[in-house]
C-alpha cells in the first residue's frame, strides 16, 4: 500500500559513476549481469528510438487523470536523475508534455518513466528529452490530488526504490538496486567484452552449436537429426 | 443506431479558416481549449510522425472486410476535408491503400481517421498522404455491402458529425464541433501564446510550484515533507 | 500437435527465382493473388521500417523463455532463407539479439518472423537484418528445453510449412506454399502491372465509382444519395 | 463531439409494445432481422447470466471517474428504460453500485448498459437489477464535472439515440431504432417462428447441407471432396 | 499455408478407448503427462463450466464472419469427435448456435472448440452442448466462402491434426497427438494415481518442502531464511 | 528491485481483529474508507463468485513459468494469512492447483491473490479455497530459481507490503496498509452504518439529486435542462 501525501527529499542515490556507466552497456546486457531480474514489463516503450540512458531514480505516485505531482517531484530533480512515474490504476491520459519536459530539464533530469500516457512528443524528440511511457495521448491532466514522491512504486510491474539506477533503451528499462549498482557495472562490462570476439567468430560462419559446444548436451536431451 | 445505404451529399463545413488554422495549434491545446473532451481513443496512431492537421469531417461508415463504401465517400471529398472512416464491427483489415490515396488526394483530401486497418504504408508515406489507423494490415477487403456516407459516426469512441473539424498529430486526434470552430480556434490562440513565457520560466529554472503558485494549495491538501 | 526434440534436414523449399521475386510486388499484392489468405496476424510488425524482403521457410519451435533451438535452426539455414519462430505458447521475452543475427546473417539468413520478442534492435537496425515480431524485450532466455527445426508450425495464427515462402514488409507477413509460389508470382505481377494505369486516372481526378464501374450496382443494392 | 452539460427531458420513445417485446426474441435473432447491424462490441458482458431484456434507451455521457450525472440521469428514468452510460474516455472505474441500483430500479430502470465498470455486483444479482459491462471495479467515482443526458452517444462502438430500443442478453446487446421497432419486432418473429421446424428437422439427423440446399453452390464454387 | 476448398473424408483418428478415456484425467494433467505441449493458448473458455470432455478432432477452416463450412464439417462428424474451427483471420463473430449445435449433436459430436464467437449461449447451455471459445457475440455470420474441413490447422496457437485427441475442461483445452493417445492415457493415469497419497499427506500438515524433499536443492541454490 | 534468495520468516501482521473484521466490509466499502486507494487492477478476477475473505498478506515472488517458491511460501503461512504472488514477468502459467490448495488449506491460509494463472479450478471450487488470479490455464510450472518470501512485491499493479491487510470478493481486491487496518475498519463500518437509511430512501423514490442534494451545485456548474 502505498503512503499518500507525502515528499521524501533525502534519498540515498545510487554510486553516480555505476549510474552513469551503465547507460553504456544498454538494458539487455544489464538485465543478463542481474541474473535477469529487473525488467519492467514490455508494453513500456520509447517514444523516440536509438536513445541510451541511465541515471538515479525518483520516484512519483499519481492519480488517475491528475498530474499534481508532476510539479512537486520537479523540485526533487537532482542533475543525473530520472523520473520513474507510476499511477494508482489504469490510465493512458497524456500526464506529460512540453513545459515539464523544460522544467525537468532545467532541473538536469535525463529522462522520464511513465506507466500512462504523454503528449507534445514531437517537441519532445526535437527538445531531446527522452520518454519511455505505455501510450501516448493528447489528453491533459487536472490538479487535484495528492500523491507521493520519492515512495517505492510499482511502474509497469516492477518495484522500484527512490535512488536505484534505471537503464533505458530500445530494448526496455531494467531498474537495478542501488546496493548493487557498482557490481552489476562490472558484471555488465565483463559480459559485454567477451560478445566482440563472439561476434567475430559467429561472423565468419562458426555456429553457436560448436562455439558454446551445444551439440553434446542437445544429443543427451535427445534431439534426432532426420534426413 | 445507424442509418445504412445513404449518402447525404449536403453537410454542413464548419468554417474554413477556423478549420484550417486549427491544424498549428495541435491536438493537445485544442482539447484543453475545447474543455477537455472531443478526443478520439489513443489506440489510434499516426502511420507517420511529425504530421499536424486539421480539416472538416467527411464520414464513412463500413462493414467488417468491406470497403465498398470508401469509393462513395470519395465523391463526397471537398478540399480541405479529412476523411473519418468507422466500422460496425471490430475489424482489423487493410481498408485503404494507395490507389484510394490517390483519389482521396486527387479529391483534396487532407488526411484519413479510420478505426480499422490500411495497408501500403509505405507508398503512403512517400504520397504524403496522412493516417491515423487502429492498425496496419495487408488484409484487402470485398466490395459487397452498403454502409452510409455522411452520418454522424462513432469513430475509436467519439461521436463525429459530417462537417465537424478534425485536428490530427503525433498527440491524437481531436473532434471539433463545427459550430464551436471559430471559439476554440481563439481559445486555443490564448492557450498557445501564453506557453512561450511559461516555458522560458520554466527553462530558466523557475519551478511550476511557484510559478503556477501550488505550494499553498498542497500544504491545504496536506502534503508533508520528510527530510 | 508438435513433434519435439526433431530436426528435419532436408526440405523442398519453393522455387527460388519466385521466392525471391515475390518481395518486390509485397505483401499486399501477393495476398490478393493468393485469393486473400495466407496472412499473419497484423499484431506482427517489422522492428524497421521501409524493408521489403521474401523467402523460403525454415521453421522453428520454441519453448517460453528458452532460445535454445535458435542455435539449432541456424545450422539448417541456406542463402535466401527467412527464419519463422513460433513458441508453444504466449511469451515476450526476447529470443533473439545481435549474436544470432550475426549468426544467421553468415549463414545466409534474409530475415526473421518471430512470434515473440526479440533486443538489441538498434544494433539489429544498424546491421540491416529485418526482423518482424510481436514485441521487443530486454528479458533474455534460457537454453534448457528441446523443441523442433523444421516442422509445420502455427505462427502468428498461420500454419507455416517449411518451404513455404514467406513475403514480408511494412503492410505484414504472407506465407505462400512453396507448390504454388510460381502461378502466385505470375499472378501478382498480372495485378501490379494493371495498377499504373489506374493510380493515372484516378490521380486525374477520375472517380473509382466511375472507373470501376460500381455506380450501378450500388444503385441496385439500394444506395441513396439525399441532397 | 459531444454537447456537454445538457439534460433532454423530452424524448422520443419507440413504441412500448414493440420495446417490450424485442426482450423475448433475443439479441442475435433481433440483429438479424436488424440486417445484421446495430450491436455493441463483444466486450461487453452481462454480470450476471440468463437474463434477457429489452427497453428504451436514456442515455447518459460521463467522464472518467466521475459518476455525478449517474443521478441526473436518474431523474429521467421512466418505467421500460434501460439507461446506456458512455464514458468521454476509457475507464474501468466502478460507476454503479447498489445504492444507485436501487434508484433506478425505484424509477422503473430495467438494466444499465454501461463501457466502463460496475460494483457491489453479488448485490445487484441479488436484486435482481441486470447489468452489462465492460468490467468489474471496486474503485468509486467523484462527482465534479458535467456530462449530459439523453444525447447520442458512442457507447461501446455503437451509437446510442435516446429513445431506441435496447435488447440485451447471454449473447451481447443490439440497438434497435425507434423508427424500426415494430417492423423489426415482426421480422424477427418471422424468422423465430420457422427456427422449430428447422430444429426438429436438424434433431432428427438431416443435415443443414440438405434442408438449406447448399451442396450444389459449394460444388460450383468448386469444393472437393477427397476420399 | 492453409489447403482451401478441400474436404478430407477419411481421417485416421485415435485408439478410441484412449480418445475417450482420457477426459476424466482432464487438461492438466493430460498436459503433464504429455510433458508439458499441446495446450491451446488460455484465451479459450467454457460457455459453461464444470464440463471435462474428451475426443476425436474433426477440423474446420473459416473465413472471418463466414460459417458456411460448418455445415460441410456436420457431415464429416462421427459420434466422439469434437470439431475444432479455426478462421483465417482474427475474428469475434458469433459463428455457432443453437441450429448447428442440433445438428453437431444429431452427429454425435461431443464438443466444439471455436477460435471465435459462438451465440444462443443461454439454449447451448439448457441443451449440454459444451463450448470452449475466444468470446461470445450475437453477431451472426454469412455463407459466402469456401474454407477447408479435416486439414492442419492452427487453432489458439496449437497446431491441430484431424484425429488428434482433445481433452478439454474448466482449466483450458490440450491436443494430443493420434499416435501418442494411448501412451498418454497411460501415463496421465499414474501421475493421478499418485496424486491421492499426495494430497492427504498436504491435507495432514505435511509440507511440500519436505514431502519432494526440496529443502536441500533450495539451500544449494543459496535460498536464505532471514529472521 | 526485488531482492532474489531471500525467506522472511518474522513479519509484522496487522491487527488481528480488524484483519478479520474488514471481510463483511467488502472491496468497495474499505477502498473509499482508505480515501479510494489501495485497489489491484481489475484484471485480477475470482475464480468463484459470492466470496468475500479478508487476512494478512504473506508475499512470493516468482519467476515466469516457475512454482518452486510456492512450497516455500507454504511453509511461512500462518492462520489467517491470504497468500499475494507477484510474478517477475507476464505469464499465464497454471501455477497453483488442488495439490498446493490442500497445502495452504492446511496451514490456515484463506485464499490466494496471485498475478498469473492457476489450475484445478473445478476442485478449487470445491475444496472452498477462493482464489483471485488474471486468468486460468492447465500450463503447470517447473521448479527451477528462487525468488523470495514477504519482501514487498507489485501484484496487479499493487504494492504490497507483507503484513498488510487483503480484503478480496466478487469487485476486487483491495490492500490495507497493517498500520492503517484498525482506523480503516472504523472508517469503513461507519461508511456503512449510513448505507441502510439511504438505501431506503432510494428504494421509495428519493432521488440522489434531492437527498444528496446536488442540484445547486449542478446548477452552478451549468447544467441545463432541455424540454
Amino acid at each position: 500500500m502505498y503512503e499518500l501525501g507525502v515528499v521524501y527529499r533525502n534519498i540515498t542515490r545510487a554510486d553516480r559513476a555505476a549510474a552513469d556507466g551503465l547507460a553504456a552497456l544498454g538494458s539487455a546486457t544489464v538485465h543478463e549481469a542481474m541474473g535477469r531480474v529487473g525488467l519492467l514489463k514490455p508494453y513500456m516503450r520509447p517514444i523516440q528510438s536509438g536513445v541510451q540512458v541511465s541515471g538515479t531514480a525518483v520516484t512519483v505516485l499519481l492519480h488517475p487523470g491528475d498530474n499534481w505531482m508532476m510539479h512537486v517531484v520537479a523540485e526533487q530533480i537532482q542533475p543525473g536523475d530520472v523520473v520513474v512515474a507510476a499511477i494508482t490504476a489504469e490510465c493512458t491520459d497524456g500526464y506529460f508534455g512540453d513545459l515539464l519536459a523544460t522544467s525537468f530539464q532545467a532541473r538536469g533530469a535525463r529522462a522520464l518513466i511513465i506507466d500512462a500516457g504523454v503528449r507534445d512528443v514531437k517537441t519532445l524528440n526535437e527538445m531531446n528529452f527522452p520518454v519511455w511511457s505505455k501510450c501516448i495521448s493528447s489528453k491533459g491532466c487536472i490538479k487535484e490530488t495528492l500523491g507521493s514522491v520519492n515512495i517505492p512504486v510499482a511502474c509497469a510491474g516492477m518495484l522500484v526504490t527512490p535512488g536505484d539506477v534505471i537503464v533505458a533503451d530500445d530494448d526496455g528499462i531494467v531498474c537495478v538496486p542501488a546496493a548493487r549498482a557498482v557490481q552489476t557495472l562490472e558484471a555488465a562490462r565483463k559480459r559485454e567484452s567477451l560478445e566482440g570476439e563472439k561476434r567475430a567468430k559467429l561472423a565468419s560462419g562458426v555456429l553457436g552449436l560448436d562455439m558454446y559446444k551445444m551439440r553434446e548436451p542437445l544429443e543427451k536431451k535427445g534431439l534426432r537429426y532426420i534426413d
